[in-house]
């Protein structure tokens, strides 16, 4: 059965990659309006609307798939393929169509359409089930439908397969990490662990520690919320072509680059927690809105990979938003937005206090040191999930027991534990990895940037970012798909991925503040 | 070219009904996509969404076309048709369905795919455009987009085509209230207008008129948010199933029975509009919620044409929303929520308000007796542009003309003039005198309902809605398209539609507030 929305009149002549393109183009559409409906979903659905939304995302899925998975669509790449003047430039907009294209057809043709129908439907159920579970600590109402979602993936896995030397994650990763293994991530994760543990003693043992004043304020959050849409203006989102909602569990969904749709999340006593995750997802939304608008609905239209974009994001989240610089910016804003409430936060107050580094329970409001190590904690139990090497009801407690051996805390409940993150309701097992490449990336790409932009920090300060972004928009955003994540860490920063960039700039400014 | 999401799979044996049913709810799940995107357009969506928005519209209402044109459908009903069993009960579910959707197929498979396409798109934009105009006064900037729409909607009659006796305009209109006819709809009109008029000009010359301190009062809009959320529970909106936001021109969208999308309007000094606007709207959201879920996606699950959805939006705006014994309820909730601004209002003083008639210029705003005459100035207009008498560059001097004869007042811009309304701009010709006939419907279908309901009025004085909605829901909503509008109307009333039932209760409500 072939699908076909938009593809030129009958008759009229058609090259392959025009073909190609037509039928990719069409793709994206069906795929943008899913994304949009899962916005909906999270942020403005009535409860009522769910039986039908899972119908309706498996509809779109189902079309999606079958215009990827189009025997025409194989024709057109075949096409391309054998066209050598097309192919010529290996990084050339066509050639990285053509390559991506074909992964992605090939991965989906594994596919059984039922199957991607039944994940559209049994993950939109089992979000809005996480959620309900999540604000009740209740594990036992998410199980059923994570335990359906989790036989899915890896029947999803099998059919997609894996090379002989790697493991059913990796067949899954794949979709948010092109190229990334369960090995790898182990590789890179064994010795960060060590070290981000290692420092993280030596800053629980140092002589001082930041004031926790600005964590311990009691701010209105509609104060909040102006606050935040003030600074994602300024670090450079532009509202015309994106909004900022509420959600339970925050997220931005490039629907496409002149639609981004962000959202965030607050608490009274959390600032810290809503600008950072503002900031955050903004990252993401200065990715998404700087995507070459003439790609859209192509792979040279649209991001990397997740570690690439969490690079972005966090970027925006950590070494901008955490910085000394950002801060003797915002610290009078901070006056201006809350009044009387923060006059007496010094600069060192707010910026120690964005600095703080202190196990806990939940990860995204994890400092930097700390935050990898929850990542960590997922993959591991992740791993052995799909693996079938651990149930779904023995989850709670192998979460329990990897936060006390990473983290050294005992999980009061699972809300603070298992149940905090929406990632496997949605289907997204081998996604949290990327968290931590995104670190390391950011880091990297960072201290290229301020390598190539003179006075970077001072411009922080003026509350001046849009040196910043036009780099990122120029070697990161712009560049579509071009390359694939290792290659464009390497065509930016002239090197491979290293976890010393992240450990030197970690190391540089936490001890100081922790009197080591 | 086929399309299809979510068909059984191939080898299973299912009937022609089954696969009847099973198309059109895939149908229905690509429809109510588009439903929501349309609703996003409105109500979320950032400006720069805008291009790509209408792409997505167009590949939905591709693919939704590509459904109800599927040889399969055509085949599927072929065989339900000559099933005598199944078809036995002419108004039972099997036969209604097949009845309905053999309607649909037959007439989307006169139109071409890329029409659809184009109007989909079109209109898109052409709502846009229209909004901006509207905001600026500005005809000039809307004509070249509004001059495609009539374009591609001539085209779209011509492809449809018309009985010998009938005109263009029919073929459209079809659409929204299936077999009304130009011609039916001025022998309705004519004597009405006449009527109407002479109604008009009794009470402009009636020796007292109702207090217009309601109307002049200015109310902050965030009470007024609350004021009508409040009024809209209480009428029986289920919140939980569906939500009520802010757009230019106020819609209910029922993306289906589970998600219903209403959405008003505010003005400082004119609660009374933002409440008649949102129980206008409610009316639809109650049918739209009322209508039964186990024949979602099927035409049994469906309403009956848009001017029995304006009998139910009409009958609680006015019926009810500009009753005595509404606002015996309502007048001390008004002191409730908006303080001693409201305080020296008398009850007198309240339905008074609500009751004023006064030709003005907005059609939303009008009184029940010069709404009518707001519509035929319209069906007047849109009669002749899509016969071709009448340009699309002579629109803004027809209106001004009929407005000077319908009712004596001098266009004074085309914001207050042809530029009110967005129905052109989505391409609905054929759509306004629906609500005329929604007031001609609401008023005969109320009086059954008042008749069949013991002391209906003093429920009302007590804030109690419910029966009312009971028995709309039992005798309207749960039905579906169980009868056409006509036929609905004689089974419930027991009698043919009748302009004497709204006259009846427009001079019984009028005459005294105005002294006659």
């Amino acid at each position: 059965m072939t699908t076909s929305a938009s593809t030129t009149s009958v008759g009229q002549t058609t090259t392959p990659y025009e073909g190609l393109i037509g039928l990719a183009r069409e793709a994206a559409l069906l795929g943008s309006t899913a994304s949009l409906l899962n916005w909906d979903q999270q942020t403005m659905m009535p409860p009522g609307g769910l039986a039908y939304r899972s119908r309706q995302l498996a509809c779109l899925a189902s079309l999606h798939h079958g215009v990827l998975t189009d025997p025409r669509l194989g024709e057109h790449l075949a096409g391309c393929e054998s066209d050598q003047a097309l192919m010529a430039d290996p990084t050339g907009p066509a050639a990285v169509n053509v390559r991506e294209l074909r992964r992605l057809h090939d991965r989906q043709r594994k596919l059984p359409r039922s199957l991607v129908e039944e994940l559209a439907r049994t993950t939109s159920l089992a979000q809005h089930e996480w959620a309900e579970a999540r604000r009740d600590s209740d594990f036992a109402r998410f199980r059923p439908l994570l335990e359906k979602v989790v036989a899915l993936l890896r029947h999803k896995a099998q059919c997609l397969g894996w090379p002989a030397d790697g493991e059913p994650w990796d067949a899954l990763a794949e979709d948010y990490e092109p190229g990334c293994t369960a090995a790898a991530v182990e590789a890179i994760f064994g010795p960060l662990r060590e070290r981000l543990q290692g420092l993280l003693g030596e800053l629980m043992a140092g002589s001082t520690r930041p004031s926790d004043a600005l964590n311990e304020l009691k701010l209105p959050i509609e104060k909040q919320q102006k606050f935040v849409r003030f600074v994602a203006a300024q670090i450079g989102f532009d509202f015309s072509r994106g909004r900022l909602d509420c959600s339970a569990h925050p997220f931005c969904s490039g629907t496409h680059c002149n639609d981004v749709r962000m959202t965030t999340r607050f608490q009274q006593t959390m600032v810290c927690e809503a600008l950072g995750s503002t900031m955050h997802e903004t990252g993401h939304g200065i990715y998404e809105q700087g995507l070459p608008a003439e790609n859209i609905g192509t792979p040279m239209g649209e991001s990397v990979s997740l570690g690439i974009h969490e690079s972005q994001s966090r970027m925006w989240e950590n070494q901008v938003g955490r910085s000394r610089a950002f801060w003797s910016w915002c610290h009078p804003k901070l006056a201006e937005f809350f009044g009387a409430a923060v006059e007496s936060l010094s600069l060192d107050d707010v910026y120690g206090g964005a600095n703080i580094v202190r196990p806990g329970f939940i990860r995204v409001e994890a400092d930097e040191v700390t935050y990898n190590l929850h990542v960590m904690a997922r993959f591991d139990i992740e791993r052995v999930l799909i693996r079938g090497d651990l149930k779904v009801s023995e989850i709670p407690g192998a979460w329990n027991d990897a936060y006390r051996e990473y983290l050294g805390l005992e999980v009061p409940d699972d809300r603070r534990g298992c149940l905090q993150d929406i990632h496997w309701s949605s289907g997204s097992i081998g996604y949290f990895p990327t968290y931590t490449l995104g670190n390391l990336y950011a880091a990297q790409l960072f201290d290229k940037a301020a390598a190539d932009i003179d006075g970077l920090f001072e411009q922080f300060a003026r509350g001046e970012f849009a040196a910043l972004k036009a780099w990122l928009n120029e070697h990161i955003h712009s560049q579509g798909q071009r390359y694939r994540a290792a290659d464009l860490c390497k065509q930016v920063t002239g090197k491979p991925l290293s976890a010393d960039p992240l450990m030197r700039y970690l190391e540089g400014k936490l001890r100081p503040l922790y009197g080591q």
